[in-house]
């Protein structure tokens, strides 16, 4: 078992900016995939489509400003049964963004990859916080072939 | 034991630029750190600094245009003794970057923020190849109060 993990400081004075980007279908779709539809309540399922594919995630959880849980439902076969948990605290100017991708069966190279890319996209949420401006999908910056 | 995990395509015609970026001095000052220092052979000792600390590494291994591995002698203790890899392949016109840190007695958090800086200076290196200019620290993307 192996796992994806990231954390990044958002500039901003509460959580509650960046939990509303983890749990509207508005705030996701300006950081993450222009092409986010679903329901964001617990139990609702959201889609995120990207040109290659893409995730539906059940929201398993949600904690106002401290906890957004998923588990992948539909997407890449590595991907299903899998969990995203964002875990946020406020610590002085920053909300520190603790993210975990747990439930890899294998660290095959796609994990690699998606690592890379989880923590790009993190960057997009940060830069959609404290500017107004994200880089979802397909503006988000290509790393390789597998975008 | 947890492990940080990347892959980025640089797009370069054979590998051997990165190469030079992951085993020259001067190579590595244009990524990582402007303050490298240190003897990139087989089991000389290479030195980076950063405004808040540093690490030295260890060369294991040298394979040309294929595989660097660095082994964490000195800096935080939760890096020293832990393997850092990094697997070349020319896939077309992308040569493929394998990147491993191993080792991690526990995720802390610092872990976390490690994985998302490794990600960014991956980056750094990916456009130093391809573009002659990369962003190393001090003029890194801060991430947060740890930088």
């Amino acid at each position: 078992m192996v796992d994806i993990l990231h954390r990044v400081g958002v500039r901003t004075t509460t959580p509650e900016k960046v939990y509303d980007a983890l749990t509207t279908v508005e705030g996701l779709a300006r950081w993450w995939t222009d092409d986010t539809k679903g329901n964001g309540d617990v139990g609702g399922v959201l889609e995120f489509r990207f040109p290659a594919g893409g995730f539906d995630m059940e929201v398993v959880e949600l904690r106002p400003s401290e906890r957004v849980a998923w588990r992948v439902v539909d997407g890449p076969e590595e991907w299903i049964g899998t969990t995203i948990d964002w875990d946020l605290r406020q610590d002085g100017d920053y909300t520190i963004v603790l993210f975990k991708h747990q439930g890899w069966k294998e660290p095959v190279e796609f994990m690699h990859h998606c690592s890379t890319k989880w923590g790009s996209f993190l960057m997009s949420l940060k830069s959609l916080v404290e500017t107004g401006e994200g880089a979802p999908s397909p503006r988000d910056v290509r790393i390789s072939d597998w975008h």
